[in-house]
């Protein structure tokens, strides 16, 4: 028995959907990176990003930084879903494992909240990454989350 | 006491400064987010990123994930810095805590080697945000490095 | 699509359930802290922990180090059921999530191998605390293992 | 510039040496270990372990587990120095990264805070091995730690 997603996450918002398409249209450097939205459920965000090579690092596979950056934002906003209304989400800390140099056409990053506090929410994202038909495991996430309420600088 | 990088780091490449500046610059990602490599020691690297809209989350400080890029980079040089000739480096993992919004005119990274082993290197990078005069510490990484040899797809 | 464990994870070393009972054997803190190594397949390893007052903090619940040690030698046999003969098992860095308190009757640990590479492992574990009937998630882990050859003071 | 600890910590309980005293007796599982507490200032922490044989993994040396036991206490109590009075505090998680075998006559642990918040402490700990007048760093933490109010079963 893993500790597992699979268990039924209820928003706490019921808008939660809007919010955090509202919230990821904000992070300007999603868009940046090329970076799309393409899955909000309770407790689980997907977000995918075309392999270019302007984010690559010196061998030419994305740069670990790239991958992380959309593995914390689908944490952040699994987390996000199932937050109260009027609150915000900061990172508070993540580790990532590479697993397999991120090389191919595309790579999928799906972030789930392994357990929902009042104020911490743990959070797992694997980094997939898709070359034609193949499908490599290249990263995986292990987050920490902060719901935080009451500060005019943090907002959704 | 803490285990201080300040013992002397020894290079086993003469030419590690040209190496990592080389590396650097086949970062493309680097020149994307717009960071500058601005000092290289043995075992230690800094690596500066002016503060821009285009790199933020949706409360208007840098992502989280540009952050982690920067210090990344300082990590993986300040390893390779002391790497023996023909080595290639590669991250493993690596955990960053989130100290305080990155917010301000400038990140400031410095990466730095605690142990320099023969396969496995683990480092150390601070992440500081300067603003004005000010400078807050924003980010922590603790990170494991890896050198490769013998592998032509990680060359430098 | 998680990063799976559920591959077929073929063993190197077909005296692999041997060599994990002898190994774990012999690390003495185990039978210091009272726990049972209680399954093995091939990159898979269970261990399990009753709960004592002696192994906790302050509040009652198993101290987090107690915790770790558990999942950290369910991770490190799982890599090491996977690594061929002659090879000794080595932590190179593990990070742990504190999901809830740690009380109850008794901690079950799993872990498992995400990716077995030739030198570096990577590895999850649960902890899972049962109380009567219940079963509530108390830690997950995420570790890397290295495969460690031609050592004299590592074997096995 | 490192992320310091050396800015001045100034502690909001007058009373937090005593308190800091008075709960690592309530850690049963330091007595297990045979765990002294040995410095205590604010937002730094001591702690030292002699090697004991009950203590070891397979290959002899204190077991990875062990030597995180007493490193998060060390920042646990570091984190808890410098909170309010009549607060408590728990591990969201840490980071542990082994730097060398722990084999020698004594462990010396020392946390310390590199971001007090009012809700999340970020610490650093350091393991050395003494053996004889030889000092070796064998282990690194970065750990997350929480202020717990008006939760019963969580005080000091």
């Amino acid at each position: 028995m893993a500790v597992s997603p699979a268990m039924a996450q209820t928003p706490q918002n019921p808008d939660f959907e809007r919010l955090v398409r509202e919230s990821f249209e904000k992070q300007q450097v999603m868009g940046t990176l090329g970076a799309r939205l393409t899955r909000i459920a309770p407790g689980e965000v997907d977000i995918e990003l075309p392999y270019r090579e302007a984010l690559t690092q010196q061998h030419g596979f994305l740069h670990a930084g790239v991958v992380t950056a959309v593995l914390d934002s689908t944490c952040g906003y699994a987390a996000f879903s199932l937050m109260p209304p009027g609150a915000g989400v900061l990172s508070v800390e993540f580790k990532v494992n590479l697993l397999a140099p991120a090389k191919g056409d595309l790579l999928i990053a799906r972030g789930r909240v392994l357990r929902a506090g009042r104020t911490i929410s743990v959070c797992q994202a694997d980094g997939i990454m898709r070359s034609g038909t193949d499908e490599t495991p290249v990263a995986t996430m292990l987050a920490t989350m902060m719901t935080v309420t009451g500060r005019s600088d943090v907002v959704r």
